[in-house]
């Protein structure tokens, strides 16, 4: 049953909840790059500020070994449940910025095809600060009309898009303080605006930096060509390796532990709405690419990849340069299913790629963060409170899908603090996160705060 | 037979010819980058300062479609023979810039295992600055001792390391200008500072640089891995498809107008002094690589190559960007022997890419410039005065060598001019050129600048 408070009170503030999420976003809280320290601390700072004039008590940035994770509680009755609201302030790299059309930290609203109301542009407006954002502004709706039914708190960390380094130690060492009864995150997204779907599985992440050298410097490519090892060409060649003509991932090994699915499960699977010549026409794909055996949306959701996500070495520079570089670089991530464990594959990716090389040239690879896999029940509680709240708000009853992104930090808080979370998140798909020109829909950030409450209210008296 | 009066010439202005050099390489004339345009330019005026006050007549800037040709020439009997010298002012870009020990255009001199005497460390100091600069002078010399023994022209480009595009059309144009009786050049080397050598044969160039699109914007590696053609994966697979296991090249028709070599041509060949292991050592190599059935000074000289001379793409920076890519991109170049045909290897180059291109990319591929293979006669006057001259100051006969680099102007000086050339270089394979901390032993330049007046007294009495 809608509660007309609700709209009432979003109406009444809606621009100053655009003003408060577009002073976040003009920080830019990059946390792969150490050059925008000062912002990503200037943003912690930010959200404590926002978390203490929205009503929460307690707030205090939490030093760690790496940024600060902000935190901040309102406890109406120690007998009543607790949701734990998860975020991220920090945020992608904007590189290449030359393709963004406004700044990337100079949000703007403009309208496209999918949210002719307009979308908010700027990096970090749909992961996370904008879904982090409706959190604390559905507390304060809640906290100003004197709704709020359970327990709250807030752990809100900086250093998500980079592997969440110092948050399980965190978890670890305040797991009296963390006490909760569900976690819930909006860091994911729904199939479309009017087909709502919760997140009920993720995939894990092994992530490499792969460096291979051949001669000791740069050498001329006319008098050294043909007689020493290219370290480009031998990159080349073993990232090839790695795929085998299905493109199916030639690690030993790496297939062993994944989940298999019925054919039930994926008969299930395949009924989710879903339009191929669409999915083409909006990447301008002239063909989809993948492996053998596997329709698009099991290979983003319930089949491992091996991507590369950035290479480099020699010239890259205008015009041409003759020359045969010293050393050649990759960065490559691995997705997971369940029940692949992500150390367990990054240990196997750097033997196998160790293995392949030739004896011609040296090899390094080096480990960055990984996660494991999840599967959050769709028949528990929580979920059947977030699930009701969506069908109040969309009118509509969500769709439970499996994502092919990661969030590492799910595993790690069931098995730290013995909790589910609910994936509960409102992007799109094409909201382009983590590349140029990324944006959250109006839409799609009120009907969040819109339905937040409605959340809290349905776990409250379904714990009952 | 030794001629004093050369020597003390030399001893007397050391410094100066050393400090003169200093003042070119201190510009940074990189073709290949706009942004040092004015800098060009501006070694073409020093290079035409230069050439007046050696002594040369009718000294110009020749405007051309890219960077002017220094012209200059000193004609003092029109029925002497007449020595065309080309050389060139531009360089090669100086990056990686964070491997030079000192700035790249800050010229100091050092010692090295090689240069006990002490080497030139800037970016052109061996190619070809300090080269073309024996010449001018090597000319002054002749002038100051009144013993320039025929005419001499002077021809200076400033767009060799970028293919040299518009000095085909300078040559047609200027027929009767540069006519001469043989064209010297020092843009090569010597086998070691005891092993004086001469270049008998280039190799050609085919250079070009590919574009590989997959989706027309940067992706989630989450959402999208898997399902989606990764255009650094493709990028990768094609590479790795343009060689076979025996590194032999599989582009159609590659090898279908290469030179056979005898088994007497390459047991001559077998014959020049070199050690595999220094060869290893000097580069650090753990092992040596290349085409299997041929030895490594066979692979940098009679066998034609294909090497990744950059790559780029994706994340780059510091940490993890979990990011599909939009596009990938090369810079690849195929050395070429007699009797490759540049053009057509670009050609068959391009339409095997392609073909080997899955439908999931696009694909594009731009020609940069080329240039044709060739070998000079050593049964030429020419090539015997430059061997007497060699002979006469390093005392030991000078071995004639084919070497792995391209001037693939040699082959149209020969089309256009109907000359051969003399290719007189005194530089080290070890010298760097094309990397970071290029450098010319002190030794060399000065060896130069004692040997050419040999080779034009040689030339002048052996053309009589």
């Amino acid at each position: 049953m809608q509660n007309p408070n609700i709209n009432t009170y979003i109406e009444k503030n809606k621009d100053r909840f655009l003003n408060e999420l577009f002073e976040l976003l003009r920080i830019p809280s990059v946390s792969a790059d150490p050059k925008y320290k000062a912002d990503v601390i200037k943003t912690a700072v930010c959200v404590k500020e926002k978390l203490v004039a929205a009503g929460a008590d307690k707030v205090e940035i939490c030093e760690t070994a790496g940024y600060p994770i902000v935190y901040g509680e309102k406890i109406i009755d120690a007998k009543l449940p607790t949701v734990l609201v998860y975020g991220h302030y920090d945020v992608q790299p904007a590189d290449p910025i030359e393709l963004w059309t406004s700044g990337p930290f100079e949000p703007v609203i403009k309208k496209t095809d999918l949210h002719p109301e307009g979308a908010i542009f700027a990096r970090g407006s749909c992961d996370d600060k904008g879904q982090m954002y409706m959190h604390v502004k559905a507390f304060e709706l809640m906290m100003q009309t004197n709704s709020l039914p359970c327990n709250v708190k807030f752990m809100i960390e900086g250093e998500e898009e980079v592997g969440s380094s110092n948050l399980a130690t965190f978890v670890k060492q305040n797991k009296e303080k963390l006490k909760a009864d569900v976690i819930v995150i909006s860091d994911t997204g729904i199939i479309a605006n009017n087909i709502p779907s919760i997140t009920v599985g993720l995939r894990g992440l092994s992530y490499v930096e792969v460096e291979v050298t051949g001669p000791n410097r740069d050498l001329h490519s006319g008098l050294y060509g043909g007689a020493v090892a290219n370290p480009i060409n031998i990159l080349c060649e073993m990232i090839a390796k790695m795929k085998d003509d299905k493109n199916h991932i030639t690690i030993p090994g790496f297939y062993d532990d994944v989940e298999i699915l019925t054919a039930e499960e994926r008969a299930e699977m395949a009924k989710a709405p879903f339009s191929l010549d669409e999915y083409k026409k909006a990447l301008d794909l002239s063909d989809i690419h993948g492996e053998d055996g596997y329709s698009t949306n099991e290979r983003n959701s319930i089949r491992p990849t091996l991507d590369v996500n950035g290479i480099w070495g020699g010239y890259q520079g205008e015009g041409a340069k003759t020359v045969i570089a010293s050393k050649a670089y990759a960065k490559i991530s691995m997705r997971l299913v369940p029940h692949q464990d992500s150390e367990k594959i990054m240990k196997i990716f750097g033997d196998y790629f160790k293995s392949i090389a030739p004896k011609s040239v040296k090899v390094k690879v080096t480990p960055h963060h990984g996660g494991e896999p999840v599967v959050t029940p769709s028949t528990s509680v929580a979920y059947k409170a977030a699930s009701m709240a969506m069908e109040t708000t969309f009118g509509k009853k969500p769709v439970p899908v499996r994502s092919g992104g990661s969030i590492p930090i799910v595993a790690m808080f069931k098995s730290e603090l013995g909790l589910d979370s609910v994936l509960m998140g409102f992007g799109l798909d094409s909201d382009a996160i983590h590349s140029p020109n990324e944006h959250y829909g109006v839409f799609n950030y009120f009907k969040g705060i819109e339905t937040i409450p409605y959340f809290y209210k349905n776990f409250a008296e379904m714990s009952k």
